[in-house]
């Protein structure tokens, strides 16, 4: 087993702190964005979201005395689902997160195929369910529905392109505008076009 | 959110019903009964139910040549919500599962505030909220709404005790019959008294 897109800062997920003032969205990986964003969500009482804990297949745990649990070997297991889910206005809100460095399209390969698969699960059971994509080189941050992805996806095996072109993406999906607060406030997208 | 009364007797007259095959539930978790009820849930593709990761802090972690990232250091982290959520008939579904030894009643240091609080902040939201909640010495698991249980750990603060009674808990929750391959059939609860 190995850890997917060997993303480390994902491992800090933890790390997160909410309000901070005096901030420059520059760096910040779109992760932070959505931690930041689904805290303020909270805080104001309009959506209940959170990220799911990375997965970890334990195998050695220590006990030393008089101290917490250590846990000596793991290993990062893939993802079974996405990372996000949660509740918006009695909607099952579910998402996966991705940042891609490539300048003219976001390559499939950031997706797992299991992923693919629970998102047409829960579609099919009436989520609202869609990617946030970041084109970290344009700090472009894009939501785009499940329900297109499902086509390009199914495409690939019929010979079509590994990829979606941000041109397609900016045609079916929707932009993200930053913001101070509610860094990428998707839930507006969500108000407008699902509920 | 409608809570529903008084229609705990056709619960127990539904459940007499349940094909009981040769196969016994001794030594076995409530964990590894509910994964197997999801599991079968999603297979029938009746709901998509998944139990979230175990939170882990992770410290140190080695990355060997040729071969897969070694978790070193790591903790065990609380978790800021309950363990299982998904989707059921277009509806959010969010539950923690308890096991205790308890004879007689249900302590709360089984459970956590943070843990009220998410289970607070989605029934607001318009979720199916609960406990299931296992007395392994009599092999008995009990569905019980998360509504009901606010008020009993709110009284606790009150000089209220600080654990439910199996009488309670069998007068406003509902018995789960232990079956063959829905083990912990929670969706029947669901189905009858929510949807």
């Amino acid at each position: 087993m190995h850890y997917p897109n060997g993303k480390k800062q994902s491992v800090n997920a933890a790390s997160t702190s909410v309000n901070e003032t005096i901030y420059s969205n520059r760096g910040m990986t779109l992760e932070a964005d959505i931690n930041a964003t689904n805290q303020f969500y909270l805080q104001t009482n309009q959506a209940i979201i959170h990220k799911k804990p990375t997965p970890v297949q334990i195998v050695r745990v220590d006990y030393p005395r008089r101290s917490a649990a250590v846990i000596k070997e793991a290993y990062f297991k893939q993802a079974s689902t996405t990372d996000y889910n949660g509740i918006y206005k009695g909607r099952y809100i579910d998402f996966e997160a991705k940042e891609t460095k490539n300048k003219t399209s976001f390559p499939f390969h950031n997706i797992h195929e299991h992923q693919i698969d629970h998102m047409k699960q829960v579609v099919e059971h009436g989520a609202i369910c869609f990617i946030l994509i970041r084109f970290s080189l344009y700090q472009k941050t894009y939501f785009y529905p499940a329900e297109r992805l499902f086509d390009h996806w199914e495409n690939q095996f019929n010979g079509g392109r590994k990829s979606i072109s941000i041109k397609t993406i900016e045609k079916e999906g929707y932009i993200i505008p930053i913001q101070y607060q509610a860094r990428v406030d998707y839930l507006k997208i969500i108000e407008q076009y699902y509920i």
